[in-house]
């Protein structure tokens, strides 16, 4: 880990340190996905039987996992397994559930009623990577808010073979269709529809430089689908005082580091006490991970900032932005305030990165690359639209006419103008 | 207008007749819009004056407009304009006020504290078209809530020479900054910032296909800036039984369709006698309108669906999505529960469209081109962004360990459940 002290940079050298590594953009990669796209729009189901056989090997009996396949998936588990997901799903459908929208009723003027409704988005598909490993947490992560916004129709892919505690979490989540499909021939399938794939309106979920490619073609089509939110690779930054747990920070440091050799990791603190103690813990730590190797070549490009002082750390890291903060010092409730541009933040000693990865309750899916600025934790809000709705009487439209009036007619739009008058009028004449 | 029978079409040919005409791409619009861009992060604010020369025909004295030019402009508008203003802005206020979420903090398990919290966008930028006449609307649609988010910098870019309708409001929004820029150099400017023009998270606000292409630039590059919505052509639905008065639906198909020879418009009814009367309203009252020709061009392409029922016309509505819907019927309040996918809605006799686009206060920036079914009105939760944050007690951890333990071990993460054992251990190792 490379350490550099704040104040002895420039204010270009500052930049640059926090400066994320552009993501190599491949032009074989757009091309690639494109062919795919354009070979499931055209044949559907038997494009996607061969693209499944010719990217993951397999060639599945359907491209719909059965009912009885989902159910015997629950029968296979662990019963620590099966305890596990669903204390995790029951955190996470709290915390959602707590987000439901408190429907919104104002009288803006005597007889001008203005409300705020939220509906559910009617079709959502959830892309779940493949991989070593299966990712259940993912699942729990889309397909709970999915399940409390109440969306008519929950659809999931995932590339075959599709693993049991997958297929155990869509259960619980209440997924209406589950595809062994993967790749970004799921997404095109999500985004247009075939015989057998639901055509859905937004498509959420993590994936390698194919998906997310996938993902950005058809949310600049029209006729395709919407998208969850940028990709980009995951990040920590750390924010620890002299109070702070070297061996607690390198490991939170090291769980970041093992997602791939891309992670961000990123250690700000005023105590060089505290930077040479985590140097020293990581190298420790390092050893007894099976993922080493990833972890190692994130911490290649990570960062330890000795700053000034707790408010010039924080400051460093509103203006980097992670994805995740985790903030170890003696008050950091109090700190909360001050705190901006984050996707989720972890406070102190016992709050690591993984609780909320996996069981908190918060969502993992969140902001990163920068995008922490504009873009929010995934909630409940994404999987909804809000929509207005106004309502005038009679009197309410005589309040109003004279101002939209006088709008319209600086606006030089007659007929807007006229939409009113000509109710005026039939009032008036009424009377 | 053409009228159709819904029942007499197949369902493709249902389809077709609601089917949006696809944008035209311009290969040289793209081309054109990059130049610029890239000529406005080389050469900044010399760039700018040389393209405001070219494209605007004038070079004003300088790029930022002078608080006393701002100033200047309130003493130039007559008093009815600035009350029609003051009343619109009050009333879009109260309704976005409305909207500032209450803080949300769950105990999901005992010592597992989640929240999530919201914070403004740090710095947004507002864009407002040129053109014939101004438009004054728009810029207190993108200010008032930018403001009420609490937004640190706002600052608004419109092709000189600015009317003063837009400076008062600029004012009256407490917008900090006021450019003399248009079309794609005022985007580019806003998303990388020049000497004299911020840098901005966000852009919002509508305009032509050269703005809409810029936007869409610089939104695809991580290091310029955040976008509103996508864009689309302007439209309206409007859903009538025999109880609707046709010379007020009439007036508002006509106020969608000044809007632009694009504009969509649609009438969905169960009453044939309706549909005449509409058919003749609408062309009665074109006759009357400065923007004649413009509306004559979009009702070209307009159309009256006779559904059989106002069940059906609801169905057919919520297959559409239109980003305005007016509903005049008997009981329009009681059918709120069953329409989806709109943009607003205006409900009854007394609610045209043009109280919503300028001063009833609901937001006029919705979405439209069938984005209705994933996008939302625009509103306070554009101008912020929601972080997460959790708080585990030992206890808590304790609690949690099990489920975060089980799943890092199913995803095959050491250094995840790592954090989490450490912790345990030293709390184990402490009593
Ligand atoms: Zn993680
Ligand atoms: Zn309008």
């Amino acid at each position: 880990m490379r350490t550099v002290t704040w104040q002895s940079l420039s204010e270009e050298q500052q930049a640059a340190v926090l400066q994320r590594p552009a993501i190599a953009e491949g032009a074989n990669i757009t091309a690639a996905v494109s062919a795919v796209v354009d070979s499931v729009k055209k044949d559907g189901d038997k494009a996607l039987l061969e693209l499944t056989e010719k990217f993951d090997g397999v060639r599945p009996n359907s491209i719909r996992v059965s009912n009885e396949d989902i159910d015997a998936a629950s029968e296979r588990l662990s019963e620590e397994m099966k305890a596990a997901l669903n204390q995790a799903y029951k955190n996470i459908a709290k915390f959602h559930q707590a987000q439901k929208p408190v429907p919104l009723k104002v009288e803006t003027q005597p007889g001008v009623v203005c409300e705020q409704v939220t509906r559910p988005i009617n079709t959502v598909g959830l892309y779940i990577p493949g991989g070593s490993a299966p990712l259940p947490s993912t699942v729990l992560m889309l397909g709970v808010p999915a399940q409390i916004a109440g969306c008519n129709k929950v659809v999931l892919c995932s590339p075959p073979p599709i693993a049991d505690e997958i297929l155990y979490v869509a259960k619980l989540c209440n997924i209406d269709e589950v595809y062994n499909l993967g790749g970004g021939q799921a997404i095109a399938a999500m985004a247009y529809g075939t015989d057998t794939v639901a055509k859905v309106d937004k498509i959420f979920g993590p994936g390698n430089a194919y998906v997310t490619e996938a993902k950005r073609q058809v949310s600049n089509d029209f006729r395709g689908a919407g998208i969850d939110m940028p990709a980009g690779p995951s990040e920590v930054l750390v924010i620890a005082d002299e109070t702070a747990d070297a061996d607690f920070i390198a490991a939170d440091l090291l769980s970041q580091a093992e997602h791939g050799p891309d992670s961000q990791v990123v250690l700000v603190t005023p105590s060089v006490l505290i930077a040479d103690q985590v140097t020293d813990a990581v190298q420790r730590q390092l050893q007894q991970l099976s993922r080493k190797d990833i972890a190692q070549q994130a911490l290649a490009s990570s960062l330890i900032i000795i700053a000034e002082s707790v408010t010039q750390a924080i400051a460093i890291s509103n203006y980097y932005g992670p994805e995740h903060l985790i903030v170890q010092t003696k008050n950091p409730r109090e700190l909360v305030p001050l705190l901006d541009n984050a996707g989720s933040i972890f406070l102190g000693d016992w709050s690591p990165e993984s609780v909320g990865d996996y069981a908190s309750g918060t969502n993992h899916v969140l902001p990163t690359y920068g995008y922490t600025r504009t873009y929010s934790s995934l909630g409940l809000a994404d999987f909804s639209k809000r929509m207005t709705v106004q309502e005038l009487s009679a009197d309410g439209l005589r309040i109003l006419a004279p101002t939209v009036v006088t709008m319209a007619d600086a606006e030089g739009l007659d007929a807007h103008k006229r939409a009113v008058t000509i109710r005026i009028e039939k009032l008036q004449s009424a009377e």
